[in-house]
């Protein structure tokens, strides 16, 4: 397929703005691409955006023009919502445009805006992203969906909780020096299995946080980066999706990923690479069990295998393939529509050398972003290469 | 542009179905568009489906796996969001995963319960599409905003609420005997002039009603429907979405609908004609004076003199240009996020001859569909063609 370069990223720091607007988050967030790009705003042909519990945090629907505006684009918006992988979802709709030849020049984003509400509410939110008639009215919340998963995978192939726990450590010790991180903050094994229980085997350090913030791209095509000079060090070069049963009780197995496994194959095809060939990566860790499902859904790791990797040292800073270098949604933080699209400005800036750990990943070519919705039911994956 | 196929259509009754799941009635819409296209349904590429209120309605959001298990189609799915618009978003979406070749096959659909809901919590819900911030907080709800569009339409160009109320007459006399609109009456100028007023000058007969239901639409490649021999009498020969200011004190006029202007722009442009070529055509009219805006908008006529289209049998069943044969949101009804593929299901059966209003538009080949969200903050334009 045709690569889509990315031309520039911009992110507000992750962490608690609960005085802020969702305007004025995405605006910061927007600003900061553009101007990263070089792109002239006028030239943004659409708008592809992704926000999840809008409608609960501030009652509003319809971001897509409130977004455009907020971020000085005039043009045609559209929001996109698939639960924790709106953001993923929203990339893929921009580079069907690109392809398409509908826009030359896309900006995407996401943005959620979580901490202004009370636990409840909150915790209601986000359960809109599980089934309401099978799960969320029978007490289903997500850590306890999870929690499911996790005790299913002990079951059928073991690993330890302290195994679960090193992947929560790695991605606080790779946070400790991104700024825009919401924990910037060092733990150790036994923070994570001292802390408050939230849903057997899952603790309070298992789980990322409430999180509020945005995230933006600039796109465009490969004719239009040509045409107009624009320095992009770094492409889009395949993208996937996947869906699954939005209930657990209507799936096979809570210990795989078909809707990460689709959504990889379909990116790793149009990329027309294999899983050997990605240096590093992104993946959904709102939980640290979703870490470990997340490597053998992407193909990384066999089944049954991720949960040793980061205790052994292989999915950290200085291992084979750094997983979640930016800190992941468990240290980074997780501004749920935001997510899928900040991966990528972390990727961007690891690839491109001007993030803060890039110096880890010198020689990297391949990237990987995968950002997923609920149990799972979404999956979204996008295949970065540093530019030809 | 290369054109896409509408390969079959489906949609529930629109109406009350307080009872349904809105699960349970995008299955049945979804099933008779599949039924309809002939299509294998392991043939589907991709859902792309619109909903608005979910959230509200059912406490439910990630529709994408929700709607793509009722439908029994396992693959990727993708829920739009753009308030009334959503539907026609999602159909955009679809054209470009078709353009871009992500897929030869995609389900569109939109779904929308509302019934179920008190009427306060109903219009919260629905408010979500204006500016929490600027509007809705301020106690603006839709029908105080289209009343100011009116008002401020009758002192700069005159017009009657006579003139405005034939358009409710109409919209009603084109619904008589199409089983799937809501209300299957007809009506006469002295009931609307006679309805309580909802916000002056506009009364309950200007407005479109509350309504649950779905629709669906099976759309493939030009090259799948020749590989599959797919019957499909007619083409999406152009498509363009516009975007304006959420909310209407950031707009230079409260006359001028510069998103529909900007949809219809490109959706011409892509299509290769002018508005002269349009035969027939459903239109967003949520108010009476939200189809008066729409023509104009949609350059059929110039601004100020569309008020009098319906009073002047223009744009009725026997007219030069008859708009909204269905019956139109105000007699059909107005599942929200189902509105915009509800017309893409009226406006093919039109074409090929199977609506209960075929014999009206026999000589027909170009339709228009025109969905807008909001007070025009967004808007998509469709152009469907006779295929060649």
């Amino acid at each position: 397929m045709q690569p889509v370069r990315i031309a520039g990223v911009g992110s507000t720091a992750f962490g608690v703005h609960t005085e802020r607007a969702g305007r004025d988050l995405f605006a910061e967030a927007a600003q900061t691409a553009i101007a990263d790009s070089g792109v002239p705003r006028a030239d943004i042909d659409h708008l592809c955006y992704g926000n999840f519990v809008g409608p609960v945090a501030e009652q509003q629907g319809h971001h897509g023009p409130l977004m455009a505006k907020a971020a000085g684009v005039t043009a045609p918006a559209t929001r996109y919502e698939s639960a924790c992988a709106s953001g993923g979802v929203a990339l893929a709709g921009a580079i069907d445009m690109l392809r398409a030849g509908t826009a030359d020049v896309v900006l995407v984003g996401g943005m959620e805006r979580l901490t202004n509400l009370d636990t409840e509410t909150a915790t209601k939110g986000l359960a809109m992203a599980a089934d309401d008639l099978y799960e969320s009215r029978a007490g289903v919340t997500f850590p306890g969906a999870y929690a499911l998963m996790a005790r299913a995978y002990f079951e059928e192939f073991g690993g330890t909780r302290e195994e679960l726990a090193a992947v929560a450590v790695k991605n606080h010790a790779h946070a400790l020096d991104n700024e825009n991180a919401q924990f910037q903050q060092a733990i150790d094994v036994d923070d994570v299995l001292e802390a408050p229980r939230v849903a057997d085997p899952l603790g309070l350090y298992d789980a990322c946080p409430i999180t509020d913030g945005a995230s933006a791209s600039v796109l465009v095509s490969d004719d239009y980066a040509d045409q107009h000079g624009i320095d992009s060090a770094v492409s889009v070069t395949g993208s996937g999706q996947g869906t699954d049963t939005l209930a657990l009780q209507g799936r096979e197995s809570l210990t795989r990923t078909p809707a990460t496994e689709r959504a990889a194959a379909d990116a790793y095809d149009e990329a027309g690479i294999t899983a050997d060939s990605v240096d590093l990566l992104e993946v959904h860790d709102c939980f640290t069990i979703a870490e470990v499902l997340a490597l053998e859904g992407l193909g990384l790791y066999e089944p049954g295998t991720a949960i040793a990797a980061a205790a052994d040292g292989e999915t950290t800073r200085e291992g084979e393939l750094p997983v979640n270098l930016s800190g992941g949604l468990k240290a980074k933080g997780h501004p749920v529509g935001a997510t899928g699209v900040g991966q990528v400005v972390e990727l961007t800036k690891l690839l491109r050398g001007d993030h803060v750990n890039s110096d880890a990943v010198s020689d990297a070519s391949v990237a990987l972003a995968h950002n997923a919705g609920g149990t799972v039911a979404s999956a979204v994956v996008h295949v970065l290469e540093v530019s030809a």
